[in-house]
């Protein structure tokens, strides 16, 4: 393997901005490291990627980006272990979504090689931004985006793939408290929700800026044909306890098939903990609020990992979640975090080391 | 008017690139002129736009464009007289639609002055670009994206509106066939579907692309729902005659208003043609086609004007609208190019002068 990483070619910065950082008050993915993976799709095929000091992209007023929302990402972590070693979780997931987004987006897919190496690459030669403390990690982004020329309305003939990462903390501050929507949507029925395109995020700003002027932190988006079913928050997938059995929403072309939802799912039925994953409507969970059988509910990504909700709004009525001991929210927060940052054993192998 | 013109900022270009066209063949939106129009919006407010040399943009990588698919565009044509006189079409319609957009994509709304007196500096000092052969024009394209930075899903805190032109020929090369869409869906109810939003465009490209594999040009959208009733397609509103009414759909939130489609219905009920605004089944479309009733089918929007269709595909079968004497398409494209090219008299006052 090791070959193949010195495959990439590296190009240092000449400074470092490490030592402006205060680790101990990081926020979420504001403060980049000093170097970023690049690699161009030109000529009909992707060229070698290659390690680069941070620095802006240049692009002509007429790339596709700008027009046609023609992009796709991922969010993964790395963790530095207390004996320094560097870990990934299940990163050939991300690498497998990414490619099934820019299927879905017209986008040439990447060999795993490119993504898996230059990964390693850039994560060696920033090694020292990946945070130890507790509850921080390197938030990495990959992304691809359409930067060849023209009007018209068609897939991009050049992109650009990079990898970026930002030392973060937490993703939430605070208390999760969610609107259930009952007027806008995420995504269509054969549309592109279950893919990480950039459109599907801008579409949710205007809403979750309605639902945060009314006191709420997130929109949980429900179905956009009956907005009877609970389908997912912004960036987390949602899990709801009712009595002692764990509930989720199955995956669909309008969700995306999140690497948190899925570990959760096996991690929690390895626990002996009753897991359902049917749809959910809106109504079940009123009536469980109303009669006190729902326990919790929480979204799952990786960056909000597991962020408890402590109530949601429906209707113009409000409900409390009131928190619990032993809750399941905690309990495999706990035990997936633990994974991640080899505290504990992998019996899935999800865990994967950066050599 | 003409101090308001002067009012923004012009830096003009060195050197011109206008004696490398070959205004006799032009194709769609890839040659652009010397000059654009940029505006910033930073500190929370819409800085004073300026006329400047066309190019480059520079944005750092975490620049949410490349993330989060925050951007929505226009697309409208200026068209030059035979005594040099600069025309637009209905512009305010367009500067209306982009706040309507950019409101619902959570991008601060631009001044009507911005975007009006910049448009106009702008056509002023590229004049020599807008062409005055038949069936040419000059596509002018305004955009704004958001080039705020952060990974955060939020919206950005700072946006560039850029107005670029590029002089054009046709935006369909020979005959238009389309397939109507079984699985595939542009918009969600309550989605984007309204807004010229980025990755409203994106999300088509992989099934056109599959559409123009089986030899059509375009795929039509129906509802995400039902997949029954048909909608527009990729930049065009649709219009079907059947017998000699002629029905073109509803706008909603899942389709763009468009200023071609609603000048058409004005302009068709002007001249006496019975127009039916209503949803349209494709079931009711097949069966016109089958027993002779179905005349024609046509697409209507600024880029394509209006394209005529010479079939369709629906499960499987195909079905030909043969070309017919005295069309409504032709007639109508006529009518209308009159009038925005100042051939004509404008009863409806669509006509915008620029001086
Ligand atoms: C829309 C959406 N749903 C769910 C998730 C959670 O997915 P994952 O656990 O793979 O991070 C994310 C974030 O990645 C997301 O963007
Ligand atoms: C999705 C869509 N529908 C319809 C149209 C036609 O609208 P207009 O006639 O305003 O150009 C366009 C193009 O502008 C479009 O992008």
């Amino acid at each position: 393997m090791d070959a193949l990483i010195n495959d990439i070619e590296i190009i240092k910065a000449k400074t470092t901005k490490i030592n402006d950082v205060d680790f101990d008050n990081l926020t979420f993915g504001k403060i980049l490291t000093d170097h970023m993976l690049e690699c161009d799709f030109k000529d009909g095929k992707w060229q070698a990627p290659k390690v680069v000091p941070y620095q802006p992209i240049t692009l002509d007023p007429s790339a596709k980006i700008f027009h046609y929302g023609q992009s796709v990402f991922e969010g993964m972590k790395a963790y530095k272990d207390a004996d320094g070693t560097v870990w990934l979780f299940r990163p050939l997931d991300n690498f497998k979504r990414l490619n099934i987004s820019s299927k879905r987006l017209a986008i040439p897919e990447l060999p795993e090689d490119y993504f898996m190496n230059g990964l390693k690459a850039l994560l060696k030669v920033d090694s020292d931004w990946i945070p130890r403390n507790e509850g921080s990690s390197l938030y990495i982004r990959p992304f691809i985006f359409a930067s060849g020329k023209g009007f018209h309305a068609s897939p991009a003939d050049e992109y650009k793939f990079i990898i970026a990462c930002a030392p973060s903390g937490s993703y939430f501050s605070g208390e999760v408290k969610v609107l259930i929507e009952e007027k806008y949507s995420r995504s269509a029925n054969g549309g592109v929700g279950f893919a990480k395109a950039g459109g599907n995020y801008a579409g949710q700003f205007y809403p979750t800026q309605l639902a945060v002027d009314k006191g709420y932190q997130q929109v949980i988006w429900t179905d956009d044909n009956t907005h009877e079913y609970i389908e997912e928050a912004g960036a987390m997938n949602i899990f709801v306890r009712i009595n002692d059995t764990l509930i989720t929403g199955p995956t669909s072309d309008r969700i995306l098939d999140g690497i948190t939802r899925k570990s959760i799912i096996e991690l929690a039925q390895s626990k002996g903990i009753p897991v359902e994953v049917r749809k959910i409507t809106v109504s079940e969970v009123v009536e469980a609020a109303k009669n006190g059988s729902l326990k919790e509910m929480f979204g799952a990504g990786t960056a909000a990992v597991i962020s408890p909700i402590s109530g949601f709004g429906y209707k113009n009525e409000d409900y409390d979640i009131p928190e619990m001991e032993d809750a399941y929210a905690s309990f495999l927060k706990k035990h997936i975090t633990d994974i991640q940052t080899n505290k504990s054993e992998d019996p899935f192998g999800w865990r994967y080391k950066v050599e």
